[in-house]
């Protein structure tokens, strides 16, 4: 099994990066593993600590319409360059939280997506400089209010409510070119997503060499690599997981929106 | 004259906030204004400091089409709610910094905007509420590749290049309503967009109550309350500066993109 990076968050309230044990204990690091995070004494006991985001990223650049079939299910061509867009990080939250409704939107659709951790500063890299700049790999929800997407035209507002972005729950190094992604809604015994992840228009590596040509990628940075075909509403009392081979399953639960 | 807050990179490239003197040193102080900081017995003697943007804001949420005759330039209606979109915080370069001129687009123009710093943690806020978390005010130039907004649909790449929001000077913590903004482009005698604050569709207060509804706000985050008539191109070698009464001048220079 493949060495799974994690954040926590302790009882007492501290975070820290550390890796994840066979039996659930979190080995601490004392950094960031990307910044040479090295393992200190600190050893946390299972049920212990809280699973967060396994990073804190300064930007969420996300990516549009990247595989055909979905592109289609949209009703629009695939891009001829690949289509960006932002999430803030106040989207981020970790596997087995929940995801809030608004009350702004009748329509919020799960968009189950393959995240790239960027590991370097990343600015004007050609692909093959890209690729050796992706430290992991982990499991996105790019949640998204339909109705207002479409009411608004820009994708902000529709895709940056507080808990849209579910991230985690770890990283990985490495991931099989031909991994399977599926989403699971409800229902674990029928995916209502299911795609490879080469089936991508723009692969990852041209992903992140695109928007290197644009903006400065920062350690910790996350890439949304886009959605395939099977995008669907939710519902509060709703669970919903995403799956991608070779990292594991996101878990979270939809709720009505209240006051923070 | 109102007291200026600052953000300043020493000789030794230690960064500080801090109070700017009449004298142009600087007082120091121990954490940004809005997070209680207080001053300490460092003092940055004039010309041992470089300006940068007065805040490092964790996300740029920005305002499209929030002043009628610029809407009615870009031959669009006035939106009926805010139209929100957002720059990745690598945008974000101090005054007397340069904007680089991106060799992906064709036509970079500059736009002008009042900035409001946010100065406390801000979700599902009345305007009245919303009114108090606006910390204080600075200036902003929205940089914006007008070919590759149109190309794309989305703002994201159009708006989010390296340096396409220059901030500051500084912050001030009052602003009177019918203040003028003015942008001038390379003739200071003549300015390019010339508006009064008050003309905004949806003025400050409304701004942060609509996004805090959507995502949580957090003290040094940015709002950028959009662009009067006026809009224009730059060109290498530009000297671009925006004003806006009671606060002060945002100046920059437009350069060739060279690779970082």
């Amino acid at each position: 099994m493949a060495q799974r990076y994690v954040r926590v968050k302790t009882e007492k309230g501290q975070t820290y990066y550390g890796l994840l044990q066979l039996n659930r204990s979190v080995q601490v690091l004392d950094a960031p593993p990307w910044l040479q995070g090295q393992p200190t004494d600190l050893q946390l006991p299972a049920d212990t600590y809280q699973l967060l985001a396994p990073c804190a990223p300064s930007k969420i650049v996300a990516v549009g319409k990247n595989y055909a079939n979905h592109a289609a299910e949209m009703g629009t061509p695939v891009p001829k360059e690949p289509l960006l867009f932002l999430k803030p990080p106040t989207t981020v939250t970790g596997d087995e939280s929940n995801i809030f409704y608004p009350p702004q939107s009748q329509q919020v659709d799960y968009e189950g997506e393959l995240a790239l951790v960027i590991g370097e500063r990343c600015v004007q890299c050609t692909p093959k400089e890209a690729q050796a700049k992706i430290w992991g790999y982990t499991i996105a929800n790019d949640v998204t209010a339909r109705d207002l997407q479409k009411l608004d035209g820009q994708w902000t507002r529709a895709k940056g409510f507080d808990t849209f972005c579910p991230l985690g729950p770890w990283i990985v190094r490495e991931l099989s070119a031909g991994a399977r992604i599926q989403t699971f809604l409800n229902n674990f015994n029928q995916p209502v997503q299911s795609a490879f992840i080469d089936q991508m228009v723009f692969p990852p590596d041209v992903l992140v060499s695109y928007i290197s040509q644009v903006m400065t990628l920062l350690p910790g940075d996350v890439v949304l690599t886009g959605t395939p075909e099977g995008v669907g509403a939710i519902a509060i009392g709703d669970r919903v997981c995403v799956e991608i081979e070779g990292i594991g399953q996101l878990q979270n639960t939809v709720v009505a929106r209240t006051i923070n």
